[in-house]
């Protein structure tokens, strides 16, 4: 058996998230069916973070093992072609079977794209998120500073979030705008369940006015999911990066790389 | 009866084409569906720039007449509410009897974005061109120079063009690199059938190195579409900007603005 490790893109609008289920309308079932099209055997995956449907991935990790052997162009352009358009595969690199693409990550990194117009997105309906009155940047970049270290993230933790603890390190939020569109980028070892969408929403909260900056430090500071904001649409959240140690050698950082300059407005 | 203009940003690659068909699966149909519904009388429209199937547009301009007088805010948030999420509007004027939207335009505005990747797009699949070979951008730029002007344009002409005359004012052409994107603009009084899509066949030509710069100012003198390279996908064409004599006052010239930063690798 050899382990594989790939990079996956994928429009999470066009999946049931990434976990695969019954219907097979998931990214883990649609790449496991092409992996195992070119592997000749049934092939079983395992990613760095499970995103919910609607959430979409510039730079998923993932590995698998598999007896048969292939090169590694087989793993890329040969899945390929055997995969629904809105799913790729973007690298593949054999890796020690000490690797675990969500066990041995020790970073993830999430951009939530806010699109902040009087009318809704229709180019980008399903990739962004969508608010149609003014937002106050400065005021949430404000609010943000407070959110940043190892803490209790309780109050932006989804009800059914079955992670052991609630404490997390979250090491950069860089909230900013760029014309229309307000990004929220994130960095921590890992995240609770629909926490950046929590916290989206509470950040929208500051933006437009309704509490001050300071409300964010005491929602925090509450640990109580049921006195913060309401959840945000999962079409602008992106896994946009997987941090894993050196040694292991993977081609790609899940950097956050310029965006391509589509004509929109 | 009133004579109302739109501003319309459309996903062209969830419809087929703009203009009306039978089966009802086009811009134009559901567009004029939604203002029927929104007038409760039969509209019917006109735009700038009747795009073919899978083509986008960020600012195509559309007007029609209507008897029912409404606010100008149901014309885009009431047409909106009723509009399929891939298709909205974005702006709504009244105009003079004597503005038409098509015959009134002075000026079109289009970029190509083509991903220029060894790897397909996922997140961006229909909505940008792929080349998979390396480009050499310095090559198309020295090339595309020959294309300004008031030319015939014959050797990057469909068949099918119904236009009277091939001759066109290409008034501008820039072609850049930004990462794994080139992107080309082109702004011309108007494009013959496919000529965005042929030139950028051509401009590929010359950025792979299958011919020298100069054999565009050749191909362009021949005047010959079988000399020519072949027609470029639709997927990474956008309209994205009508202009109009400023005496229209209409609200948006059509300027192509900063893309959103989706995190796109």
């Amino acid at each position: 058996m050899v382990r594989i490790a790939l990079g996956v893109e994928y429009a999470g609008d066009r999946f049931e998230g990434w976990q695969s289920q019954r219907h097979g309308r998931t990214v883990q079932d649609v790449l496991e069916a092409a992996l195992g099209g070119v592997a000749g055997e049934p092939v079983r995956t395992h990613c760095a973070g499970r995103t919910d449907t609607g959430v979409h991935a510039t730079a998923q990790v993932v590995h698998f093992d598999v007896a048969a052997r292939r090169p590694l162009s087989a793993w890329v352009r040969g899945v390929n072609g055997a995969l629904p358009a809105a799913v790729a595969v973007r690298w593949a690199v054999a890796v020690p079977e000490q690797f675990h693409a969500r066990f041995c990550a020790v970073e993830r990194r999430y951009r939530y794209v806010l699109f902040n117009s009087p009318t809704r997105p229709a180019l980008l309906a399903g990739r962004v998120g969508w608010f149609h009155l003014p937002l106050d940047e400065a005021k949430m970049v404000e609010a943000a500073a407070c959110l940043v270290g190892r803490q209790d993230f309780s109050s932006f933790r989804a009800a059914g979030c079955q992670a052991k603890s609630p404490i997390r390190d979250l090491r950069e939020v860089v909230v900013q705008r760029q014309g229309d569109y307000l990004l929220f980028d994130f960095r921590a070892d890992g995240f609770l369940h629909h926490m950046i969408r929590n916290l989206v929403g509470a950040l929208v909260y500051v933006g437009k006015g309704r509490y001050p900056p300071s409300w964010l430090q005491e929602a925090l500071a509450l640990r109580d999911r049921s006195q913060a904001a309401p959840t945000f649409v999962p079409d602008g959240l992106y896994l946009c990066g997987v941090g894993y140690e050196p040694h292991w050698s993977l081609p790609d950082e899940g950097r956050i790389i310029a965006a391509p300059q589509l004509p929109l407005t």
